[in-house]
């Protein structure tokens, strides 16, 4: 696709409209300030995300959209129950407390707790050098870092979430009888971060407590460990599985002026952990996402293509929403040409991360230029999310917005994933980096149906 | 110059070197938490500024570098005296109070405070339209806002600093008393932000004393002085000029094993406001100038060129520092061929700003590539900084590091401008970009004399 040069300086107008918009007359960090400081924590099935769900569907329905609806699915219900407490002890009488929280899907310890000597090791895979032997009847302690040398942070989690996720699952199978694993924070600090973790075909008997140390707090069991290799590790949690219940994707929709069936999805993820306020994740990509409707009405433009927000729900531990999402359009056979999410927080947004061919991936690349008054500089193919990853297939091209990563996992699922640690101008900058993308989207088609080739004359 | 292939692979696997070394082992984080925790505020004149001088030339004697000293530099000592107070009084007895913080170099008011009718304007412009008229006896109050739709922060602080610098000179010309100026602060808040103001040629006794207020008083203010005209604004400043007094620049130099005589400077300003303590204006800049020469002898790269650390005295109130270094240098016809400053804050770094000609410029952007991989992108003619801005002339190229710009005002010059603001990965991303630029800027010369052509062949 050529863009003539009336073309790029209408683009350049309108992209400067989104942008004044959403800096000059934002509604994301109002919305985010009533999600994080008036509803807080939004786990799978809790209050605080049915909270979400009526707020998100008023405030969608005061946009003047073309539908506002709900989505019924079936979530999981996991709770933390009482806060949990670990300690390590040296010698009789001589403890120190340390700071865990239970992972998300864990089991609780019994009444007592567990107390158990500990073993640590690096990964999953240093399980079998040590075998059952070494393991059974002992805590193992997962403390392989995430690496500070890679330059994008989430590189580093992908190397290390592996001991969070299946950690439990592959220790109990050598007899561990709890498992403790370092949090997935570049920081050292004193806040253990949750995450989900699963059993697998753990039989439920078998099934052993997991949670997240802080930071500090690893480095100071192992320091310790190294001089008392026979120390006790004790924690008590009380969290547990629930029925599922049910809850909802929360959707609305501007319909397509010309090809009301090519629909573009916007979207993030309405559930949070509980331990912070969800802010970072994933408030920031739902306000951003309903951010991109609102700037479209209020800057007066009227999409060719339908455009949908998508608030999903249950990302964190289950990814009901998204799945339920894919589901339901599969079986209307509706027409995804394209989907954006935001969820790798609230920060200075630098650019997307994009699934599709190479010749789409190259029509997205030609509209770089008209990002650059933005300093949004970095197109790179792979990426999405999660929630928009069950479309993939098809013709559906997914993208995935790519804010500033360094500080991103010190909040990460953690207590101070809180609305102080959103800045307001990052927030409104992603938002307005979002509507653009889709804004050109709407304008020229990815061509992945016959319709973009109707419109070379536009 | 064309880049050799072979040349290309050792650059990138030099600079991964310096990247890995300042992310895994760096020393910047430690530097700047000394500076800030345990030094604080280093006003120009002030106790933290002389230990800060001691403190870095120490650390700097550690690292093994050719030559450590001081350069004596004359400097003004302004003190704030008690803390400024200050209320809007709206009838008898019915104040409220607000926050203010005297401007650097303003006089006091009278021993009982000055309290007077307030007067609000956009701009030194308007105070012409007003006249002698409204304005005599009166306080100006200058409320022109930052501008939120400028995508980088300095361009919004560009366009309403004259308030703050000249306000209270222009003013004091149509007879106000006083001068209370909106703090340049994109964010709304309560904490009144500092800096620089000047009376220029206004008589001794003609000078006024200036206040900046916090962005949500100046809304107050501005709201109710719609109310009520007559309303009355009180504030109480003790802050007083001194004699100058006797500092320094701090100075550290690898001497270069080829061309000694061609000097490139890194640096940052050690003075700092006395409202917070520094940590991003200037302690940031002053820990990555200090980790550029670290990395080097850490990796074991001895440069061609000579490369100098300085420590600026006296950015903040009269840049005294650097002009010093610049005569100083003059006087000993030192070839400076290239000069880096870090004024912007420990954020995450995006690229540079440089004052070259065409080809230099071109040559440094031939270079991009080799920064892609850690996000730095951002290459722009314009910029050097304040303290090496008097090196400029002859054939001096200048750079300013550009961090991220969103959050930096949100900090500046005001009492939040302290550590826990300051993310590790981000200040240590910053002193790894300065690093790699001096890094090949050392081994591919700027072209600004002779000895760059000699090198082709190498």
């Amino acid at each position: 696709m050529m863009h003539s040069q009336s073309n790029t300086i209408t683009d350049s107008l309108n992209i400067r409209k989104v942008y004044d918009m959403s800096l000059l007359n934002g509604k994301s960090y109002d919305w985010l300030d009533h999600l994080s400081n008036e509803i807080g924590s939004r786990l799978s099935g809790s209050y605080g995300a049915e909270q979400a769900v009526q707020y998100t569907k008023a405030e969608l329905e005061k946009l003047g959209l073309d539908k506002v609806w709900l989505q019924p699915v079936m979530v999981p219900k996991w709770t933390r129950g009482g806060r949990e407490f670990a300690y390590v002890q040296t010698g009789p009488g001589e403890t120190r407390n340390v700071n865990i929280t239970a992972l998300g899907g864990s089991v609780a310890t019994g009444e007592g707790g567990t107390k158990a000597q500990v073993i640590e090791v690096q990964g999953i895979e240093q399980l079998k050098e040590y075998g059952k032997e070494n393991i059974e009847g002992r805590i193992v302690f997962y403390n392989r870092p995430m690496r500070a040398d890679h330059i994008q942070t989430f590189d580093a989690y992908g190397g290390c979430v592996d001991q969070r996720y299946s950690g439990a699952k592959e220790a109990a199978k050598y007899g561990a009888v709890g498992v403790i694993v370092r949090s997935m924070n570049l920081r050292m600090d004193d806040l253990p971060h949750t995450g989900s973790m699963s059993y697998g075909d753990t039989p439920v008997k078998d099934r052993i407590p997991a949670a997240a140390i802080s930071t500090n707090d690893a480095e100071y069991l192992s320091s310790i460990l190294k001089i008392q290799k026979d120390l006790k590790f004790y924690f008590k949690m009380n969290c547990e599985q629930h029925e599922d219940v049910e809850s909802y994707n929360v959707i609305g929709e501007i319909t397509g002026t010309k090809y009301p069936d090519e629909i573009m999805v916007v979207g993030g993820h309405l559930d949070s952990w509980d331990l912070g306020d969800g802010s970072h994740d994933d408030g920031a990509g739902v306000v951003q996402s309903m951010e991109v409707l609102r700037l479209f009405k209020e800057i007066g433009y009227e999409p060719k293509r339908t455009i949908r927000v998508v608030l999903f729900m249950n990302e964190e531990n289950g990814l009901r929403g998204g799945k339920k999402y894919a589901e339901v359009a599969a079986s209307k056979s509706e027409e995804h040409i394209f989907a954006l999410e935001s969820d790798a927080g609230g920060f200075t947004p630098r650019g997307f991360g994009i699934t599709a061919t190479d010749q789409q991936f190259n029509k997205i690349l030609s509209w770089k230029g008209l990002f650059e008054p933005y300093l949004i500089h970095y197109f790179k193919k792979g990426g999405g999310g999660a929630d928009i990853g069950p479309l993939e297939g098809g013709d559906t091209v997914l993208a995935g917005l790519r804010p500033d990563s360094q500080r991103y996992f010190d909040h990460h699922h953690a207590a101070n994933d809180t609305f102080d640690a959103v800045n307001k101008r990052e927030l409104e900058l992603g938002a307005a980096t979002m509507a653009s993308l889709v804004y050109l989207v709407d304008k020229y088609g990815l061509g992945n149906i016959s319709n973009d080739s109707a419109e070379l004359p536009d």
